[in-house]
């Protein structure tokens, strides 16, 4: 499958309606969720999100929840659900926190390198579950630089990777010691949990996401980073572990083009694209735009409406 | 004249030696220095800079300071040259502060309209000079960003550009506060100063530069800058209007091959690239390079020893 229409018309989505959301939903035994402008916006829950979700688990479908947001940790995760009123477990959730921790594990990360951290708790809380020495995060967020003569700004030459995610305490310090261990330290690695360029912070608005400061880096170090949030394919490999289930018999639901839907195309999934978050409709019409989704609906809730309880 | 090599060999720059100073020195009539690499390092002046430029000056020569850091003004400049011990008056430099008000100037910006400076005080101080109102700049780097539901961020819908450079009090509040003008404010200008990877903020070592600041805002709007510093040519008009010089007779002397050299060689200058700052002769030697100056030395100081006073 490719980043084009993988069924129906060449180029087009369908709109979700009582004539094919049956077909789709018998087709598939995963369904793969967004949570940012899918399940809430910022914490307020969106309409029709928990009778949906019960109704797709009591017809037997398997949950997971794919989110980009590295400020939680899985932990983190299954609280804030918890908050909302919603029973999700902490392995039902797959976020790029915990990612950028698996694919250290993966590659063999030297477990006595450090990993500096250009992001929230989240990041530092999935590297410390896989046993590494994570440095940065939020602590930096209160120092300071001093441009001063014979200064010399100290990095540690242990670190061997820079984990860059959403960051809203970024500031001059922590580029600098991001910068310096790229440039400086032999091998370091530049692991982006995600380039989603603004995200729903708060349900009023919209924030630079982990884009912003994955560009900053990338604008000081002149370095391209390794991705392991979506539409990077890495997290499919553990989905795929836990859940034994075939891509093509999952459906990847998001409100992204550039994210979720390329996510789910990447990786053979069905698509189906909510306007409930960043995406309009008529963004994914506009004819500039090249990802195009199975279907599009407006919520998850049509899921409910469409199938009934 | 193109990106490649003027003069000589195709490809290749020469080393300055005794045999080719002289026809260098004698074609030219002004020579245009950047300053942070080349006059000086943080605040430490680079050896043998001072006999060096008033040698010129006695023979004649035109010198002009032309700066891609955006963090003073040009009378900040003239001070920071006074406490150095040179004299150099505000009319002899050129910076991406003085830059940025200038484009505005001369692209007719109604002055009704604001700018949202992301930068230090030069920006603003040049923004003030030109007759414009600056926001944010080193006051709003104290300012924090709560991510709490039914908070608004509001910004001021009457900012129609966003200037952009070198910040060490970057922060979330103001990379928002950019965003959500250039997205938001229609017509909103996106102005680079410059985009520089990395830059001798202190005498010690290279800090992440204006490119890091701006390619944050780049992530998170998507979109591109208009830069007004080098390699863009934009400053030359101004050059040509004070100093009424064919470019033909100038001679670009900087330690950046992508902005100084690039700069140089756009507007059609001779070039001399100094290992003084941020290039080394591996790199300007390397296979990978494709901008060749047409002269390289290891200092200015050099045209000082090989001329004689």
């Amino acid at each position: 499958m490719t980043n084009g229409k993988s069924n129906g018309e060449a180029g087009t989505s369908q709109a979700l309606s009582s004539q094919n959301v049956k077909a789709l939903f018998d087709s598939v035994e995963a369904f793969l969720f967004d949570c940012d402008g899918v399940i809430w916006k910022g914490d307020k829950l969106i309409e029709g999100v928990p009778e949906t979700l019960e109704m797709l688990r009591s017809k037997g479908k398997k949950l997971v929840f794919v989110t980009n947001n590295s400020t939680k940790s899985r932990k983190q995760y299954a609280q804030k659900f918890q908050s909302l009123g919603l029973a999700v477990s902490e392995d039902e959730i797959f976020s790029s926190s915990y990612a950028a921790a698996m694919f250290l594990k993966t590659n063999d990360f030297p477990p006595e390198k450090k990993v500096y951290v250009i992001g929230e708790e989240g990041i530092l809380e999935e590297l410390e579950l896989a046993g590494f020495t994570g440095l940065g995060g939020p602590e930096d967020g209160k120092k300071k630089v001093e441009l001063k003569p014979n200064c010399l700004f100290e990095h540690d030459k242990s670190v061997g990777a820079v984990v860059v995610g959403l960051d809203q305490y970024i500031n001059y310090y922590k580029l600098q010691y991001g910068t310096l261990c790229i440039r400086e330290n032999p091998g370091c690695l530049f692991i982006a949990t995600n380039r989603d360029a603004v995200g729903h912070m708060t349900d009023l608005q919209e924030w630079p996401g982990a884009g912003c400061m994955v560009a900053a880096i990338c604008g000081s170090t002149q370095k391209e980073p390794i991705v392991v949030g979506k539409p990077s394919t890495f997290m499919m490999e553990f989905l795929l572990q836990r859940f034994q289930i075939s891509t093509s018999k999952m459906c990847m639901v998001g409100d992204r083009l550039d994210t979720d839907i390329l996510f789910g195309q990447n990786s053979g999934c069905k698509t189906l694209l909510v306007l409930s978050g960043v995406t309009t409709q008529s963004v994914l019409q506009d004819p500039s735009n090249n990802i195009q989704p199975d279907y599009y609906t407006s919520s998850i809730s049509d899921i409910f409406e469409l199938l009934g309880p």
